[in-house]
């Protein structure tokens, strides 16, 4: 039998509503996803904790998830957008996990969620193995960059940390890492392609920091014919599809 | 010396707020632009009619330019943002050009303004001549689409028309066109690069029209490791640095 909720003001709803702040969701390890192909994908990854709705829905869900009817009122006090969610589910934090594989990507201070978002839809199309980002960058569950993923985040492993211990634990296990520059280095095309790489991609406006341009094994940078800085879902996809898993 | 307008009644004020709206901005080919950076792409490009301000202004004006002394409130009305802008310039439509040049990438119905803006960039990076845009695509003169470009969009050839009569008439001027498509068709690093290419990109839902799609001389497929569709601004990117101009 569903958890029945009628009242805005009901302590759990609540509380789903503060998820739509990044503290919240970091303390509890916890964030709402309103939109059905996503709910689809985050049931798959095993992430769903309670579901809510108005008065049916269309999903299978193991008998742990927690079904909770709600009103109008309440849905659309936790939609995220402007227009009112037909299915709302809490879901927890994917597990950090060391990343490991032939083809990893690491993002440096990338800060818009739909940049984030482009690349991690790419990293996943060219077989790489997981995504390092650095804790200055963007929120993983900033609500924009989950959608422009459509959730092929929740597949892809993903850990968040300090960049520099892990750019040195990469390259003491025989990584090839490539730093990313628009100007030095070598032309992309020039670049030999390794066994196992990591790939490092920087913030919009500064680009990958110093201290690991000079740590990487190479710097590369994308030819081109006129000298126009690249949207950095862009390039990344460039160097994505150039090393990709074949 | 300068026009001196008070009041956010005003007609003309009206009529500059009305630009907001595509349909009056294409019945007049005039749209605003209120940041800095853009201003002064916009004067480069010789696209602006006026310039409005409230103290000064650090622009360098052709005394064709008419300057236009305003109010804070006026400017409010004006700001495409949530912030008050400094300065907005009213600005004419580009002309529709002829695209020539050994490189031209199509947009067959490219919906989202921010992939627009991002093919663009990419576009005047790896050498394209030209744009040729759907009517059914995004608006030119979106504000995202400008923002997005970071003005770059007023120094590239652009040309908004039916598609298909541009496919045909580049196919009898010798041009190798290049449709994209995520299955069938080729590999893209199978495909020899030709002297004279057009690259025709889809609609981020359908794709590339199946008439162009039969029309061209060959579909490339991006290689990937798992199914999962590229951002079309990614993969834009992608088929335009294996095919830049070198």
């Amino acid at each position: 039998m569903p958890t029945i909720i009628e009242s805005t003001q009901n302590m759990r709803i609540k509380m789903f509503a503060k998820m739509k702040d990044k503290r919240y969701r970091d303390e509890w390890r916890t964030f709402l996803v309103d939109n059905e192909h996503l709910i689809q994908e985050a049931l798959k990854a095993n992430l769903v904790k309670a579901l809510l709705y108005v008065d049916s829905h269309p999903f299978k869900l193991d008998p742990k998830i927690e079904e909770i009817k709600v009103t109008e009122a309440i849905m659309e006090k936790l939609s995220s957008t402007s227009s009112t969610a037909k299915y709302v589910a809490l879901c927890k934090y994917m597990p950090d996990k060391e990343i490991t594989g032939n083809r990893i990507i690491i993002l440096d201070d990338v800060q818009d969620p739909g940049n984030v978002g482009t690349i991690i839809r790419s990293a996943i199309s060219f077989g790489f193995d997981g995504v390092i980002l650095s804790k200055n960058g963007v929120d993983l569950y900033n609500d924009k960059l989950i959608r422009s993923t459509q959730g092929a985040l929740f597949h892809l492993p993903v850990k968040r940390c300090d960049v520099l211990p892990e750019v040195r634990r990469l390259k003491s296990e025989g990584y090839y890492i490539v730093g990313t520059a628009l100007v030095n280095g070598c032309g992309l095309s020039n670049i030999m392609e390794r066994e196992k790489m990591a790939i490092v991609m920087g913030n919009e406006g500064s680009g990958v920091s110093s201290t690991i341009l000079m740590m990487s094994d190479i710097n590369a940078f994308i030819e081109m014919e006129n000298f126009e800085s690249l949207n950095v879902g862009v390039a990344a996809g460039i160097l994505m599809y150039t090393f990709r898993k074949k």
